[in-house]
């Protein structure tokens, strides 16, 4: 393998440059991929540190060859821009390391030992397969950014790669060898076995780029600078909102009950779900309640886990849909009076009670309100952490209503009474508090209200002067549209109006958020409020503030989204 | 008649501090009557002013019988509060009136005099039949509250009498002569012909009480302290949004045009239309796009008439459903694609350009949309102003879609080509102005957000400490559910929930507001800024500020609504 070259920054400036006249320098950038970049990439590059030798607990090989290694031209390829104009340049140069001696042995480390390396400050160390390497020169040249590489330091690159197609391409994974600084130590003893007395022993392994709000149960959700990267979530990123132990399921064995009055019982078996009624596609956004209760928090604190911005993802769930399984069942279109439609999950608690949830009749029934009994998401069998094998999704509507794991469907003259859909889910007045609290009171949350949150830049960073890119998601309860998005750079004094992406929904089922756009100069020195606000269809907007709807739970946080940054030259 | 009685005031607090013990003091307050008053109404006593005598062009009678008259037990008992109990001593009084010498001769007035006396400093005059009466002294006592009086002030008291039942007692009227000061002048001129080459020279007569905003065409809203007294306006009191002059309709004639690609074309008589169809019923509020427009000129100037609060009603629309009659025609009840419903009204510019209108083909076919071509309002025949013979009638829809005087409903692809769905009502940004404008780039306002005003108090008023009435509406587009109106006395720091008052609606077709109100403690000495914002069944929530939902038309103004009061002793 080649060594690290001193030449190689200013070569590879001189190879950009030279693109337009040759091979494109725009051709390795996908634009459905996170990693594009619009200004000329040679602008970002920094001045090289100063080659460092990383800690080593053995060494079984040359010194020399743990040290900082690679270089600007193959660290651009890396990770996908560039990568063709590198790769005519990387074959000549493997020609040459192939009459080269043989590589050195490279030092071993523990996993543990590669998780310290995780800043700049500690060298940027990740793994893929067995073997280590220090990208810290190459966090600064990443053209989708130095926060998305930063988000697998320390650990294993193979869950983001699986994410973003454009580094499933042979000459990445070779380039990244430039990098190598050691083994993974194959005699690393194995995490020790689950406790057997916990009931979240059985719990499913996740990405390890989630932020965790709670461990058990387990609740996560994706790093606000991937959320609006793809219109569609990935599942491995879309946010984890689980209220019990997942439960494991065999799918050979599972039965799906539906009962009630008005119509016929069913057990229904997987196969049987997916046989017997059309599939049917709906890409719908789920939100839950508490998504931005951070902000919340910072008022007044309220009960509940510290979402941040990314309790909310988008699928393309596949399944069938509520109303044809109670059609059915014999159930009618339409019903006079209050009625329901009551979901359990197979989750439940040490007493056995499931968690519940429920949707009025009408909503259920209705055909285009797209009620699906999901057991496929984006294209793939459930995940677990999702649902699997069945789970209800209800477009428009909070989260807490798409009941995973869903073990029964009841039709009933009265509400789900689970705690979550009698004592919890539900908006008061902020001057309500534990001792006033009724929760006869307020209606079971369903559709949610007007949203929208700046994924980029995010709070605190430093932004370069020039042109900055604003990004951030919208979405709005019950099938309405987001028709605009305006964006402040000065806390709410002017405003702008975003670009929209991605296509217009169906009129009525604008079941999934849209993201968003705003590009506009700003200059060196100054310090931004960046604010967005949506509005929906029926022309409902945010409030400008958190304190008048704070409310104890800390639900339907959806005030104008506010980050602050800073300018730099 | 009696005279003035001296000591009447006295007795008359004697008589309500007695009335436990006899007939109840609430007997004569009828909770569904605006002039229903909670706090022991001695306490509302003022002292007497001394007499005085009114101006008068001619003496036809002995002076002193047009001096001030009356007294306060017959005075309260004029317009409604505590009549039960006044009564038996006024047939005793009557009793001894009639031994008394004839009545005395009146002096005689014009209108135009009379309608120079509409303030306490004027003399408060107004007129019933040809009587003339000054209530000065009454004011104060008025049972209802001064404002309510001082609507009628310097004009006639029927209209308003007519829409308070209360008033409908012989022993009302026969009370009301006790304040006779004269006479309307027999021989005064009658109005002057309107101008025939007027194009609204065949306008409607109006009520007088409407606050009017723009006379051709003809603009005007009830008096905002009138406007949350009943849950359904009084026909004479809805607010009235003319484009044009309204059209001279002969029902004999009159003929409904139903058109379009998917069904047979009809032409539907006013009998027709009554007798093939079912009628059906929906109370429902209608309410102007540019309602509380008022306050966003404030903050910047906008193109628009200057409505305050009261742009906005609620009534019982009786009709044929819409549905019914293009099912009738043929079209089908869904449709793929993008389909309209479009209305030409009868009014028409000088160019013959009616006044035309659209909602999207599934709401115009949704049973559950409730959609009429309403041909009466509140039990009664449309009024001419508010579309006789015809109008359609859109739930839960901005006012300017439920076309008056309707001519032609037509089925269509794209959605009105009228000036009014194309280059009006539609909300912007507040970054955009009259040179950046581009109407394609809204949606035509269809729903309309949470809504919600205090009716009472009055900005700038000054109100007695001790118990505060505060009282409002809130409404919220799409048959969306009022479901929490939250009221402040501190312009927004604290909170407080107000009393819904009504039933609840039914589920999804809430299309009526929310009347409410809050009772609450406040000191003397203080200023109070009442705040009000509503909740609505998605949990949408009113905009803190006008600012930031600025737009060039003036539209959707539905920031929390601010009154500022001052408490006396």
């Amino acid at each position: 393998m080649c060594r690290r070259d001193a030449a190689a920054p200013s070569r590879y400036r001189a190879q950009v440059r030279a693109a337009p006249s040759g091979v494109p320098a725009e051709r390795g950038a996908d634009p459905r991929c996170p990693f594009a970049v619009s200004a000329p990439f040679s602008r970002r590059l920094p001045p090289l540190p100063p080659p460092r030798r990383p800690c080593a607990r053995s060494h079984t090989g040359s010194p020399a060859a743990g040290g900082r290694r690679g270089a600007a031209p193959v660290l651009a390829a890396l990770l996908g821009l560039g990568a063709a104009l590198a790769y005519g340049e990387r074959r000549r140069r493997v020609a040459q390391a192939a009459q080269a001696p043989p590589p050195p042995r490279f030092p071993v480390y523990t996993r543990e030992e590669v998780g310290r390396h995780r800043t700049p400050r500690d060298r940027v160390w990740v793994t893929h397969g067995t073997e280590v390497f220090d990208v810290t020169d190459f966090v600064e040249l990443h053209p989708g950014g130095p926060d998305k590489l930063l988000l697998a330091a320390g650990g294993a690159l193979e869950p983001f790669w699986a994410l973003y197609g454009v580094h499933n391409q042979p000459h990445v994974l070779e380039l990244l060898r430039e990098y190598k600084v050691g083994e993974l130590d194959p005699n690393e003893a194995p995490p020790a076995p689950a406790d057997t007395r916990d009931p979240f022993a059985g719990d499913p392994p996740r990405h390890p780029g989630l932020h965790v709000n709670s461990q058990k149960p387990f609740n996560a959700e994706p790093p606000a600078e991937l959320l609006a990267e793809q219109f569609l979530t990935p599942n491995e990123l879309f946010f984890t909102r689980n209220h019990l132990p997942v439960p494991a399921v065999d799918p050979e064995t599972y039965r799906l009950q539906v009962e009630g009055p008005g119509g016929a019982s069913l057990s229904l078996s997987l196969p049987e779900l997916r046989t017997r009624f059309p599939k049917h596609e709906v890409t719908a956004t789920l939100q839950c309640a508490g998504n931005r209760r951070a902000e919340m928090s910072r008022v007044r604190p309220v009960k509940g886990l510290p979402w941040d911005i990314g309790a909310i993802g988008t699928a393309r769930w596949g399944g069938a849909r509520l109303r044809d399984v109670l059609l059915h069942a014999g159930f009618p279109p339409e019903r006079d009076g209050e009625w329901h439609v009551c979901f359990e999950g197979l989750d439940a608690d040490a007493g056995g009670a499931p968690y519940g949830a429920s949707i009025p009749y009408a909503r259920a029934l209705s055909a285009g309100a797209d009620v699906l009994l999901a057991y496929e998401m984006n294209g793939r069998e459930l995940p677990r952490d999702h649902g699997f094998p069945v789970r209800v999704v209800v477009p428009g509507v909070v989260g807490a209503r798409s009941v995973k794991w869903l073990r029964r469907v009841a039709v009933s003259a009265a509400e789900s009474p689970s705690h979550w859909q009698q004592n919890d889910y539900k908006g008061f007045s902020p001057c309500v508090d534990w001792d006033s609290v009724d929760y006869t009171t307020a209606p079971a949350i369903q559709e949610l209200p007007v949203q929208s949150a700046i994924t980029q830049p995010r709070p605190g960073a430093a932004v370069p002067a020039g042109e900055l890119t604003v990004k951030g998601y919208a979405w709005s309860g019950g099938g309405r549209e987001v028709v605009r998005v305006d964006v402040s750079l000065d806390g709410g004094r002017s405003w702008r109006v975003a670009r929209l992406t991605g296509e217009r929904p169906a009129p009525g089922r604008a079941w999934a958020w849209r993201l968003w756009e705003l590009r506009a100069p700003v200059a060196a020195g100054t310090e931004l409020e960046i604010v967005c606000k949506a509005v929906d269809g029926s022309y409902n907007v945010q409030p400008d503030g958190v304190a008048a709807i704070w409310n104890l739970r800390g639900v339907l946080s959806n005030a104008w989204h506010r980050v602050r940054v800073t300018v730099t030259r």
